[in-house]
């Protein structure tokens, strides 16, 4: 950095007060201060790291790319953030506070709002291939009352590290809505989460295998639970023991990590459902804090 | 801003190393450098703003937009960094540090490397609209010796604001290229600058709107000057006396400010041309530092 009373100095932090001057009149106090504060940002990084004129190129080509690659299908700008850890840090912004409530992770591309709704002890894989798992739990508020009829939306990929959208074909699979009984219980069958990479074929894969990062998502299983009076949590479960260290968005919090014990496909089934080959069951208790 | 030991304050933080750390195996010390401090400086700014889950979908929302409008003659991404001030301030960094060179500024998206050549005193506007306007000066190292066959490109709007690339007949007018005498000196006609607006029916429009920012430039017509073994230099002179306070880009810079009087039709040209109507004239004597 230069010293602060230098020429150059003092023509690069003018002109950090010139665009910050600029904003000036802007009529809403938020977007002024959300501007006023990326304006800064942005000027402090680039001066920092005394950005070339060659890499000013790179930044607009690699937004360039990624605008071109994103659809109604791809979202290149949502995956880079994801990559950067900012989808991340919103949730941890915009999350509990006060850590009585289950922790929240990020939502991911591939959530519906019209999923197929599944009866208690049904099975949301609708087909999508996998090793058969059985998921349970409860729904309580901070102070341990059980939530009854609370809504959970639950999806996944399947074992081919795909969701439904994914395929061409229409299909609705590896989702389903559920609600809690009368204790707060639920429970289904669904398909024991397996790894899989972010879209990597675009200018945020390129900026992975620039930096030796893996594309690799840790194997999960996403929750949305909700309750009239209830703060909404967007969450997941990650399997215990998996390669946890390399999740590529930075999803993972220790609380959400469950054991998935395997058990072998002549072992009793919790609903006496036969089973082909091995099957896991994960308990997942999720708290909810109240709506502000 | 939470409290620095908060456990909320430790999760937003531990979230930022970690994302620093994932990027540690970069094989290219430069790209780690620059991605850390993105990464750094990023969560900084979500952190402090304590960014909300709408606004960070807007912020998806409008870089997907601004990569949909962008194509091989539209350059929204250009647009943002020059409006945010980071162009600018990419070329305050690069610029020649002792000051003794003429200062640059931006390049912007309108320069063509195959402008048509021009003799000394011939005429760049090639029937662009537009008041006739004598452009005259000496391009010299830091030392004042003149430096003879110095090239120099030049390009401006035409009286209606638009670039002849903004045409699309094709046209080329109101750009051309110039070799300096043994004196150093050069001079041409072209037209005298006028205020336009940068594009603002995009994603940029719609940030200048909201933000009660003007879209337009400042008058001002690009120079780019060149010698081996100087520093090649982009600029633009800006009209003395014209509303320079409002240049949407930040490109001003107090040195590049010239006059250009003007004179009635009947009163005698330099070159003895006849000029139907008014016409301007302004001088800009140009000095180039050595390549490091």
């Amino acid at each position: 950095m230069n010293d602060r009373t230098s020429p150059q100095d003092l023509r690069e932090r003018r002109l950090v007060e010139e665009v910050v001057a600029s904003f000036g009149a802007t009529a809403d106090p938020r977007v002024r201060t959300v501007l006023t504060a990326l304006v800064e940002h942005l000027h402090a990084f680039l001066r920092e790291v005394r950005l070339t004129q060659g890499e000013w190129q790179q930044a607009i080509d690699f937004l360039t790319a990624a605008g071109h690659i994103t659809d109604d299908k791809r979202q290149e700008f949502i995956l880079l953030s994801d990559v950067l850890g900012a989808s991340m840090q919103t949730i941890i912004i915009n999350d509990d506070p006060t850590g009585a409530a289950t922790e929240a992770t990020v939502v991911g591309p591939f959530f519906l709002d019209d999923a197929p709704l599944v009866p208690l002890g049904g099975d949301i894989s609708f087909g999508a291939s996998g090793e058969p798992c059985w998921v349970e739990g409860t729904v309580t508020d901070t102070s341990g009352r059980p939530l009854a009829g609370a809504r959970l939306e639950v999806w996944e990929a399947d074992d081919d590290g795909r969701y439904d959208v994914q395929y061409p074909d229409g299909r609705v699979a590896a989702r389903g809505r559920l609600f809690t009984d009368a204790d707060g219980g639920y429970r289904f069958w669904a398909v024991t989460p397996t790894p899989y990479p972010i879209p990597d074929d675009g200018p945020v894969g390129a900026l992975l295998a620039a930096t030796g990062r893996s594309p690799m998502r840790a194997p999960h299983l996403h929750f949305m639970a909700s309750h009239e009076g209830m703060r909404t949590l967007a969450t997941h479960i990650f399997v215990a023991g998996d390669d946890l260290g390399s999740d590529s968005v930075f999803g993972i919090r220790e609380s959400l990590v469950v054991d998935f014990p395997r058990h072998a496909g002549d072992e009793p089934t919790p609903d006496g459902r036969q089973v082909t080959g091995s099957w896991t069951r994960a308990r997942f208790d999720i708290t909810l804090s109240p709506a502000s």
